[in-house]
């Protein structure tokens, strides 16, 4: 089977549609690519493009809208609420089909050579692909932004892993790196009090001694009277989305609240919701082969 | 998207791979459609072939391996125990994506026709494509089997839907029609008594005042030491999974028996484990297209 991968590049451009229609064209060109969705925010002016295709298809699109992107956005004149420091700001891959982390961390090797020498962008590897500890976190790359890299960069320790120890003038660097699929998954509770669902959060993910692969926050949902724990799964494979759920229902009960439902937020991978089902249904040697729907994707890549 | 329509034809002939090869020919050299699995059983002098395809693809090449089963096997020298009244016993037609019940029966309408007016064999319809009540249950239709439909095939009741009123000398009747896909689920007990194990299953079927799509007996596992609730779930859509699971749960306790596992038999749709992992984690207004998997098949048929 051929290998699937997604990526989801960040823009730093959310108030122009006519400048991301320019970045998104060299996507929606390619063969073997296919972008699934795009959103753009006037307050972050940031665009986040959601794009899956074959490898090296992919990477090569990627490539031309990151060029794209660089000559039409100029951070020296870019304003906006989210952090960032380039033109294209991040670009993770993701194994969606028949690839791995590995594999993932090849493309944003080859994609980062390639944008530090024949761009000029400094690159940073980061997440799974990071050859650094401190270089995993993007926020702790991309801490002093745009506007601070100038001085950041001529640190040692803050030396690109591609292209020149130089901020690109008017395009900063780009953070690319592989990540597993991102799961955001919100647990409704029969209460308004905010600071319940923080209170649980807390327990719940990783940072307060909860499940390794969890980051939650307690949220308001104003409308509804309720509040949730809104939570992201950075790795659904180790810290599975019925984990998640049967401990924010245990930290509940100590407040005499129910979970009266959930919500999942964009996409998910079938296997993600398939482990909950042969977790809750108890099913004995369960194989990802006896699902109907993978036997039409090895069929679709026979003919 | 393109339909993919799966078909299990039943072929009276378990004991020479030579013949089932013959028959299976038509079926692997057909652009469009895939053979997903066939088992023998010498016993039953029996084949079951799980096939998926193109609605006219798999018509197509249908049709051409029943001709070769018509020609190769002959039923007057048959003997098995699985009762049967052709040389192709039966072809479901079970609608995979982007088709439903209705599509085909359209199909089985189609395949009928041919397969009365070209092969003269005659043909009934069965289950959701049957015309007359009685027809929808297809050991109503085979019974008195090969050798008593000479006399049952001249009961004005019994004219068939499509071909001769006139069994064929060696290829008999075959039984064609559309159905949902049938999921084989099994819930392993902490007990070694049958007893328990069928009073559970006459709770929780159909015919016992259980659900409606769910038929069931008691099983024992001798090697375990352990007794199952055996199902066949004949439409997950209308009877969940998460369903027959809790209803079995629910009657095991008045025993203070327990449930230790679970096991689902060949294929089944994604669907029907996404509902219950939606079930059981409360997800609301959940979308089919929230799955990657779904976007990669979409994806599948751009190119």
């Amino acid at each position: 089977m051929t290998a699937i991968i997604e990526s989801v590049p960040n823009f730093s451009c959310g108030r122009d549609p006519a400048v991301l229609a320019k970045i998104l064209a060299p996507l929606e060109a390619q063969r073997g690519v296919k972008v699934l969705d795009y959103s753009s925010d006037y307050d972050h002016n940031r665009s986040v493009v959601t794009v899956m295709g074959e490898p090296e298809a992919l990477l090569e699109a990627l490539f031309q809208s990151i060029k794209v992107a660089s000559e039409l956005i100029d951070l020296r004149e870019h304003q906006g609420e989210h952090p960032r420091m380039g033109a294209c700001d991040v670009v993770p891959f993701i194994p969606l089909r028949n690839a791995d982390l590995a594999d993932c961390t090849k493309l944003a090797e080859e994609l980062g050579e390639r944008v530090g020498c024949e761009l000029e962008i400094p690159v940073y590897l980061y997440e799974s692909s990071a050859r650094q500890a401190e270089r995993k976190n993007l926020a702790k790359i991309r801490k002093g932004q745009f506007e601070g890299f100038a001085e950041k960069i001529q640190q040692a320790e803050w030396a690109p892993d591609f292209g020149p120890a130089k901020v690109h003038p008017s395009a900063g660097c780009t953070a690319i790196g592989a990540r597993m699929p991102l799961i955001a998954f919100n647990i409704n509770l029969n209460s308004s009090d905010l600071a319940i669902a923080d209170a649980i959060a807390k327990k719940v993910r990783h940072i307060g001694g909860g499940l390794r692969f969890v980051k939650g926050m307690g949220v308001e949902l104003k409308e509804r009277g309720i509040v949730q724990v809104s939570m992201n799964l950075v790795n659904y494979e180790k810290s599975a989305i019925y984990q998640a759920f049967e401990m924010v229902k245990m930290e509940a009960k100590r407040y005499g609240v129910e979970v009266i439902g959930s919500e999942l937020i964009g996409l998910a991978p079938m296997q993600a919701l398939i482990d909950s089902a042969i977790y809750y249904l108890q099913i004995e040697n369960f194989s990802a082969d006896q699902i109907i729907e993978h036997r039409l994707l090895e069929g679709a890549d026979d003919e």
